[in-house]
């Protein structure tokens, strides 16, 4: 016999990307940000009192959050922190979407959203993006027909690395009858001259919840830790209700804080990611190899039916990349900007097992 | 307009005890452990590389599980890490209990266990517990008539201390038709002459999984971490597919590891805890006030209807117990076992408050 529910009982669970022990392998596969933490990240845990560890933490982060609040220009009551992006996305679920009621997201997107509705037992209604990756007219309008109650929109867009302007976003927000969380795990990347800062939207998007993360703009993939930016309506239940008590750690919120303090530290390896992401942009186009214009700190490259394999030969290399065997996806690799000497590794091995037209 | 669901929007959130900034504060309220935690695990801070934290945990903390594996003489298969106990008790709802499904639980308990409920929105069946504390005649079948899927048992039991023996325990499991949750968040404060070893019931109980906390036994609230044991079949969907990806974070993995790994330090703390809890009992009891009889690391005393009032005195002098104004408990005071200073001052500030009969 199964003692699990039916829906469980009957879902797969999210898959991972390969997380090697060998420390020499070059990890270009689960978009991990190629420098370290801030060095302040390094002292705190030098200096840190480990018997502060037996009392429970500051339940709620409030320090985390009023440093995150600056940061953004709100308020502390419009940040929630959160273990990784990843929990704030089930809250959401949890909070707002019953059981039997429609979720939205494009087709496709980041695989942990079906899981996540899976899991709470809600149909999924995905909208297949254009074959540029843009979004499709009428997207709003079918998923509110389809009674969807929240949609997850992650932009820069993974796995393609697109970014849709803020003008869009809003607009999807407007038309939408449901909340519109908008997953911005890959924002740092984005190029200042694009002037993205979707925080601004927020006074006309009551229904729009705004998701940031520490593993990839701050080095803390490691430490599990994100937050939720938006309404104070919508933070609150997540808040005070279905959020686990104690949600995130004391040394979890100390490090966090630290880290998110340190954005001279943080943007100097945003600014080196962009850089190496236009040298492999340019350096795959002289391999006429085709890439989406990507805003986050990786690349999807279309490289036809050998794609499967170029993935099994750069992994024997000891490079690990991401490959998707889904609908769409099959003749993609997503390829992480590593530092230059690890790219530099990954195209000198690209170059060898992809023969000279 | 809510946005919430109808459940979540009816419901209040679970209310943590105080956690004052203020360090100096006795703090007797929350069950933390008066002691630090193992030397171990400050070496591991002052020596922890941070550039780790850069990369993803190890997803399901294979090494934790197996050191806990070893020490309960089980398999890994039988082991999930988790963020605190009470990331395994919501696990356990989301995996195993469809929502309207009612849950079963003793009246008193861990206040948290209807707030899980109510997030799934299941109705909550509670079994008065007799008034020694001691399980009902007939609680089993009770719980099977009402349709119960998940029954949740804290032992040694919160807020009275008091430990239900392993044959009713045993009893219990085997006469439900749905799960037993058995919550062993204190279990490490029994007196080892009561050679109380709940793991080795699984064999004869498959519907029943134990939930483990670092929290007080090894005095790691601040860290968050806890674990399950079970039978695999109920372990393996909450590891694959119900937990969040990367639940917990290569430092908590670290210092958990560290921290379990060291059963001396952690084993001196629970005798010294004993010491004080027995010393506490008597001195009670000489200023008659009545206490259950306790194998946690608190007492709950008995008090009359000047407990709100003594509650209140205690605060003002700098020491936090708790009170919950709720059905049956309205005389009494919960109060953790501090060091023997603490205690002491907590006797002392107690004789002054209680006039002398």
């Amino acid at each position: 016999m199964t003692w699990e529910r039916d829906n469980i009982a009957a879902m797969a669970g999210y898959v991972s990307g390969e997380q090697p022990d060998n420390i020499d392998t070059i990890k270009l596969n689960t978009n991990e940000n190629p420098y370290p933490p801030s060095p302040a990240v390094g002292r705190l845990l030098r200096d840190f009192d480990a018997t502060v560890l037996r009392r429970y933490p500051p339940a709620r982060a409030d320090r985390f959050r009023g440093l995150a609040a600056t940061l953004h220009g709100v308020k502390r009551e419009n940040i929630i922190a959160t273990r990784g992006g990843d929990e704030l996305l089930r809250l959401v679920m949890t909070t707002f979407v019953d059981p039997g009621v429609p979720v939205g997201m494009t087709y496709p997107t980041y695989s942990l959203y079906p899981v996540l509705a899976r899991i709470q037992d809600c149909p999924v209604v995905e909208i297949p993006l254009l074959d540029d990756w843009r979004l499709p007219p009428g997207m709003a309008s079918d998923l509110n027909a389809a009674g969807v109650k929240v949609t997850f929109l992650v932009n820069p867009h993974a796995p393609s690395g697109t970014l849709r302007p803020l003008d869009q976003v809003r607009g999807l927000a407007d038309e939408l009858n449901g909340i519109l969380l908008l997953d911005e795990a890959y924002v740092d990347f984005v190029d200042p001259d694009q002037r993205h800062d979707a925080v601004r939207l927020l006074d006309q998007c009551p229904n729009m919840i705004i998701l940031r993360s520490m593993s990839k703009g701050y080095s803390l993939a490691g430490l599990r830790f994100g937050y939720g930016i938006g309404p104070s309506g919508l933070i609150e239940p997540m808040l005070n209700k279905t959020r686990d008590s104690y949600n995130v750690d004391v040394l979890a919120q100390e490090i966090a804080t630290a880290a998110l303090d340190d954005q001279r530290h943080a943007s100097q390896g945003w600014m080196a990611v962009r850089e190496e992401r236009q040298r492999l942009t340019a350096a795959f186009a002289a391999m006429h190899i085709p890439v989406a214009q990507s805003q986050a700190n990786f690349l999807l490259a279309t490289l036809g039916a050998r794609a499967p394999s170029l993935h099994r030969g750069l992994r024997e290399s000891g490079i690990l990349v991401r490959y998707f065997d889904a609908p769409g996806l099959t003749d993609k690799l997503r390829i992480t900007v590593g530092t230059p000497e690890e790219n530099d590794r990954l195209l000198s091995h690209l170059g060898r097992l992809i023969p000279a037209d």
